[in-house]
């Protein structure tokens, strides 16, 4: 992971030896965080909104309702940081200075464009989907052209973009090794528990591959 | 969860039936996440960065390196907005659009102030490294006064503060119900894996209290 950021603004520099720039790196995080956090200047405050995105080839969208702040500020050219965050690990160290986690983290910096265009408005919906959630779309009753209406959809190019991967065991102060004290790795990972149905259902439909199958830990692949 | 905001801009206008203002739900979301993000404004333009928080009271501390642009930031005064997020479930509808997320989620505006004062300081750094991992503080070897030195803590008031909450089945569209579909809720759990010695230790140490009895997933308490 030693190429050069993008752009001033994309380089890492409080401990650069763990910034990536490569494209799959950062596709491999943004594919396996379950949701992000969306930064916009509103006002000329900052807002932190977390939302769920979807990623496709170099783009990244996210949807929601016309109401939505947040989409109606992108939707208008505003500036957006996104930031994708996985937790891997607590970092054990022999003190508290050198205690840290294991994290595979993304930031990408831009600006969105409306997604007007109704086939990759649906493209961009299935993406959000079966990011989520692997191969729900096919499972749901199809989107209508109401829904399609009713909803906002933004894309946001995944050109000025840094990752930021901190792995393995703690780096402790050289005298520290001595310490009668346990240090390591406690990792931590999402597990999905048992599916609940439906209270209001109206017979009983077995559980569908996507709920069964799935995955809430996607595993470091690019790091 | 009904009572007023503290703010116009604390104010959820999406769903703000599921928009909490008191102490209890926003301070038990806090205490929750293992790390939180901090937005704030560089040059005109959203940056969004992840990070441990830790809570004392209505202050949430932040801490790292004197290096640090974000820390830089929030000790000159700069206006943060800070977003605590955790994933409860994924909510599986009938339908994409009704597709959800169960979640609990804090926003956080306001100022930093710099911890100078020792006392407050290292009050900060125990709340920090007992956020993320109860117990740690009396187990680890004690902070010197070169690493106090060395680290720039920053508290910012929960004052102006919303939490967001969303709990429960999918709420489906009435037509919806009679499909062949199955819907209901997937729980998502943190949880630890079996914890890894650091492999340069210097000797077998037991695996200490902390780091046997962390519970990752804190349920919700205030909601």
């Amino acid at each position: 992971m030693q190429q050069d950021p993008p752009s001033p603004r994309t380089e890492v520099r409080r401990l650069a030896e763990r910034a990536g720039y490569d494209p799959e790196t950062i596709h491999a995080i943004i594919d396996a965080a379950p949701f992000c956090h969306v930064g916009f200047v509103d006002g000329g405050a900052p807002v932190v909104i977390p939302t769920i995105h979807a990623r496709v080839g170099d783009t990244l969208y996210f949807h929601g309702s016309p109401a939505s702040r947040m989409l109606r500020l992108m939707k208008s050219g505003a500036e957006v940081c996104i930031a994708v965050t996985l937790l891997d690990a607590l970092v054990v160290a022999r003190s508290a200075a050198n205690s840290s986690m294991n994290y595979r983290s993304v930031v990408v910096f831009g600006t969105a464009r409306l997604v007007a265009e109704p086939a990759e408005k649906v493209a961009a919906l299935r993406a959000l989907t079966e990011h989520v959630l692997p191969g729900r779309w096919d499972e749901v009753r199809p989107v209508t052209d109401q829904e399609l209406k009713g909803t906002t959809v933004v894309a946001v190019g995944i050109e000025e973009a840094s990752a930021k991967v901190r792995t393995g065991p703690p780096v402790d102060e050289d005298d520290d090794y001595d310490l009668p004290i346990w240090a390591g790795v406690l990792p931590l990972r999402l597990v999905p528990g048992a599916p609940l149905p439906d209270p209001a259902r109206r017979g009983d439909i077995p559980v569908p591959g996507s709920v069964a199958g799935y995955v809430a830990d996607r595993p470091p692949t690019g790091s």
